[in-house]
């Protein structure tokens, strides 16, 4: 059974089936999500997209590719370097807004800021331009980098000055930027610690994230809000480098499961899903303990590899959709937690 | 005189020394407490281990190798990649609880986490097991990172799904996965910020971690609780890496000495005690000021190499038992401060 | 036109102007600040210069190299690894103080705390000597690290045992130890996270840092206080290394514009000022919603390289001059917002 084939089984798409189709760029970041692989060809390209700022149900915003398809967060975008993105920003709703991004290039017209007048006004249409770049030399051996790593975008206008508005009402999304070469995943999940949510939810309304075992699956994590977060995830580890791994030289490159994920910071890794651990329902959640009690948590679902739920499995999202994670924490002198689950 | 008359002369232990008795696993890590070296045999080994999880006095909980001798943090646990831990968890208590790794590779059976129904009910003996792996090459020069870390272990049941309860109350400890051909330290001392806490104890009450001048010490720092800290040494810096060093061509390699420590996270480097600054009292804290202020520090005293105390040292040690931390600081408008110490 | 004509016309000094004047050694960094290099000569220079500890108005403190020139933050100072500072700290006030530094070298009578007795009474002048070492070999590959980094300096006995009177009220500074061979930028500025300040000023006042299209800026980043923050910069980014820069080979080098500045924490970084982006006011801020909000945030002001300002910018000056930063952040209903600067 090839890979299509295993697909229209499960019911989980994969990166590679919507490469094609997605013209190469991007794609929804919802649960369950597989992204648009960018086509690695020439440097240098440059794609024209819009995106609509759109109001949602309960009084939140979100960006996204289609009129009335905005998704919170917003469609994860993703290029290469030497790559530039211009975007059409539509901007549907009745509120001041932007979209300014991390870690690509930028003239102040595009840095979405209302410092530079770089912001839509209600109902009106802006482009940004975003450009890209390789790393380049500086001199004695020394390297400027270049634009490659796991950003994001987000407003910076709602509200205040800072887009602390849209922030807390759902405007940000995942941008990766990768140099050629660079191993690209079957699946990619964007993961927002913003306040006490995750991807503007709490638990269990969190996403649950889905894989076949040994798929490769790449993890966007971006930090917003105001609190410091820690983002912890079972059974699979990564290391503190751009990628997520390292070259054979890097003897003493950092291993870690455990991150923080404060207000604006971004990283991205790869990890084989269930791999040397099986596959069943692995928690991800922010480590800071109220945080994680509050509802700071989800679950990365790994399948066996013919899509069919391990045993166990069930039990577990049984038991995630139904607890209660509004209850106060709090220790009992005995032993009744033992059957709370 | 040898290491081990030294030893015996100043009633400090040496990793060295203990590395037979101790059966190449692992030591509480108590202060002044040194650790067995796993040796360095051929890979995948199993080690089979019991835990005893306990009560304590002061409502605390902690585990241990032996009943009887539950410590917070627990015992320093100590393997290379490509072993296997197979550990008894005796829970000698009232509580539900469980034991939760970082960094290894389990199944959903030992995850620790009631999500997956794995813990100890009161006064129930449960497996768990932890596997490691060395690094996978992935493709195109790509290279998966292996278990190889500073990592640690904790309570994933008790009072909350996440063992907020737990960690609350001293079930925690450090847990190291080396890689073939690491440099093994002579000491090793673990160092939990948890809440305003050093290893659940409160200045004049935190660990005083002794070394003599020379000697490579080993400290494993872990973050838990709901707050974040930076972890401070003064006089000793080490590299933002994997094993705290690096490589002759590791030019960029970042060099610190203050470091977040935030929950959930845990990072471990060696140095060689009193290296170019001499011996003496040197504190460790958390450089956040209202938390050492509040009592987050402890001593890192560096003896002389004969085991004396260096000129100055006791004086600083009475100054460090004889301080109130629990003292509101505020400022003086003049210099009433200066004589306080 | 050369370096030194431009720096006549516009007003602003370039490092390589200061070289020479400054004996090599240190500079205040005040807003539109220049540092002086220090001399690439042999290892092993010792330097001596001395501190002044004073009170300034609105009963702050700062260091100053000359008698009644202290600024908040301190003089930058700046040696190689190898080289040897002492420093003889004048306190100028009525209150006890010191001096600590992060990455190098002291024994404990320079540690600056008053553990080990190494403070200034009121009124008292004091010897501090910071040494600092290359990086040594341990053994199989393992490089001990040097004291190359970006650092910092702060009190450590005023008002409290770790300094927080004297943190809370100005008194620290940068300190950069290099290797042999680093790149020398042509601009340094320190910036400073303290509670909710940034170099102790809240926007508008916060500094606005120039230079040139095409210049290379050294940025020092210092946290301090009790609140985490997290650095970010407008437009500009770098690899999160000691230099913010790596080599050829480093192709999993992480690389960012967002980093936590927590309490104790440093580190640096290169830009090319305006590099692929243009001139501008570029905002540099923390990225903690509320704290940017609340005014933690200041200028990057790319000039053209003829010094002039580019189209915008002065529009951009006036807005961050004019902005009321003390008005309660709140989202609107509709549009209002959309003048507001």
């Amino acid at each position: 059974m090839d890979a299509r084939a295993q697909v229209a089984r499960t019911g989980l798409s994969r990166r590679s089936v919507l490469a094609g189709a997605a013209a190469g760029v991007l794609v929804p970041s919802a649960a369950i999500a597989a992204s648009a692989a960018p086509a690695a060809a020439a440097a240098g390209q440059t794609r024209q997209i819009t995106i609509y700022a759109e109001a949602l149900p309960g009084n939140l915003y979100g960006y996204g590719l289609e009129p009335g398809k905005a998704t919170i967060p917003g469609p994860l975008l993703e290029i290469y370097e030497g790559d530039t993105l211009e975007i059409e920003l539509v901007n549907n709703t009745d509120q001041r807004l932007s979209i300014h991004p991390h870690g690509v290039n930028y003239d102040t017209a595009s840095d979405g800021a209302p410092l530079n007048a770089s912001f839509n006004n209600p109902r009106e249409t802006r482009i940004y331009v975003w450009r890209t770049r390789t790393q380049t030399q500086a001199s004695n051996g020394f390297t400027m980098p270049g634009s490659a790593g796991y950003w994001h975008y987000h407003d910076h206008a709602m509200g205040t000055d800072h887009g602390s508005g849209g922030l807390a009402k759902g405007l940000y999304g995942g941008l990766i930027v990768r140099k050629r070469g660079d191993l690209l995943p079957m699946r990619q999940y964007t993961v927002v610690f913003n306040e006490m949510m995750i991807n503007h939810k709490v638990a269990p309304d969190t996403p649950i994230f889905e894989a076949l075992q040994g798929e490769r699956v790449e993890f966007i994590c971006i930090g917003h809000g105001n609190l410091p977060h820690t983002f912890h995830l079972h059974a699979h580890r990564w290391a503190d480098t751009r990628t997520g791994m390292f070259s054979e030289g890097d003897f003493h490159a950092q291993v870690i499961d455990n991150k923080n994920l404060d207000p604006g910071s971004s990283f991205g890794f790869q990890v084989i899903a269930g791999d040397g651990v099986g596959p069943g329902a692995w928690m991800y959640h922010c480590h800071v303990q109220t945080h994680s009690d509050g509802g700071m948590v989800g679950l990365f679902l790994v399948r066996n590899p013919d899509g069919s739920l391990p045993a166990g499995a069930q039990d577990a999202i049984d038991r995630f959709k139904h607890h209660d994670h509004t209850a106060q924490p709090e220790m009992s002198g005995h032993a009744e937690h033992a059957g709370h689950l």
